[in-house]
């Protein structure tokens, strides 16, 4: 069972740049909500770890000692990930496997860039 | 005067990607840190106004009208952007003029894309 973020919307909203004009509330909600979740230090490092992983994949288990902190914080960190929309869950028998969204980053980057 | 944040050490770690290897402490705090100060929805639609501004600048005189809040609220959300190194802060005369540190949301942005 994969748990999917609200990804359509999401990325929808998160398409809305920065740079572009005056964004409206709805679109600086969303976009205010993944940057929020980059916020802290940990979970950029643990986005990194992913996207530095096969398939932009890492499980669970190899999250732990790299970052240096307990299953359960890294599982508090990765569920604030999940709910931004930034990368999605899947379970596999004991452990739990993490994906950055396909695309959301660049979206998110393409928010910021002045660049076409 | 202009108020500067420390702006070539934080271009470096800002430069750090988030999708070509894993961070280290130190780049994965600086780029926290700037997250972290777009990780509000009034800061996301201030950044924007001031980025669709000419020359990517405003004044705080023009700023409060279009985000609703007063302007005590709005400083303060300007000064987390500055000490962030997103934005430069310039007194002139009564009113003071917010500039996009230029570069900064490009670089920012590079570290999210995996376009090279």
């Amino acid at each position: 069972m994969t748990t999917l973020p609200a990804l359509p919307s999401a990325a929808v909203a998160c398409c809305s740049p920065v740079t572009a004009g005056i964004l409206d509330d709805n679109q600086a909600e969303a976009l205010a909500r993944m940057f929020k979740a980059l916020g802290d230090p940990n979970r950029v490092k643990l986005l990194s770890i992913i996207a530095a992983g096969e398939d932009q994949e890492a499980c669970i288990c190899d999250l732990t000692e790299p970052i240096g902190l307990s299953q359960p914080t890294v599982s508090h960190h990765m569920k604030l990930l999940v709910e931004a929309g930034l990368v999605t869950r899947e379970q596999r028998g004991r452990w739990a496997y993490f994906s950055i969204v396909p695309g959301m980053l660049d979206a998110l980057a393409d928010t910021l860039a002045s660049r076409p």
